[in-house]
């Protein structure tokens, strides 16, 4: 079976949202083991102009929902950024990962000659199909927030490895 | 035209190394401004247990040949890990481009139904496909080094922000 669009997006993203939220986890078991206030890591930064542990989340979850919405042509639901806990922020990325696995391949697939624009701090930024779309923009827009959260962490001392990142062990 | 192996690996991998030279570009740039030697930018970790930048930068371009030479079923060149400064990187980086940009379409889409096993600390462990290698390790690992590198110099003060990522710029 061809690889498709879909295959390079959907199944991955939705596999490292999972990993994702396992590494919350083992963030929140190593707070609760060192007695550190989960507030703490949620609102730590890498650099004090970069977003915290809560935005990188939310824009990872973001990026994967925008991601879905930009190659079907369908519009996504809205998502406050209200997440203050642990908990919620697994919440929102369990919400988001039900929205990604809504969509059928050929929803996804149907992007392939269709051309995809973003908005940008200046004009609209016009990708000429869903291909270029998924390879220039998305895919490394969804992995800079999740490995941003996940190196944030492992700088805030939480006991994670690249297997928990790759494969959520 | 259809959406294949090559277009989700090869020209985002070599766009985002070529990202990756700008940002050490910026680093070197900054290190000068500010008069700290370059060792310590390029010995930094964002953890103990962590990879400082130049391994982060080695592993980065090891895992874009890795991804050409598996796909393809070619034998990937041999790269000592010996950079010390950032010209040296920046010299590792740009010959994984030309390694990568010295595949045809047709040999990376060559392993589209053939099985691609990897070796770990266990068991090697075998993708039933290219697409699930691809978007199952080669991708994730690739991006992890790439924002790790980013986030880590970020952590040091380079001004770099994620239009340089995503961008170049």
């Amino acid at each position: 079976m061809a690889f498709s669009l879909y295959d390079a997006s959907i199944p991955m993203m939705v596999r490292m949202l999972q990993n994702l939220s396992i590494i919350l986890d083992k963030a929140a078991a190593h707070a609760a083991a060192q007695d550190i206030d989960p507030a703490t890591m949620i609102e730590a930064r890498l650099a004090p102009d970069m977003f915290n542990l809560a935005r990188q989340v939310q824009s990872a979850a973001d990026a994967a929902k925008a991601c879905a919405a930009r190659l079907s042509g369908e519009t996504p639901p809205s998502h406050a950024d209200t997440e203050t806990t642990f908990d919620e922020l697994k919440a929102r990325i369990a919400k988001v990962i039900a929205y990604a696995e809504s969509f059928t391949p050929e929803q996804i697939n149907a992007s392939e000659n269709r051309s995809i624009t973003i908005p940008t701090r200046g004009e609209p930024h016009v990708f000429k199909n869903g291909g270029d779309y998924l390879t220039q923009f998305a895919i490394p827009n969804f992995f800079f927030h999740v490995t941003t959260a996940y190196g944030l962490l492992r700088h805030q001392g939480v006991e994670i490895g690249k297997m928990t990142y790759l494969a959520g062990v």
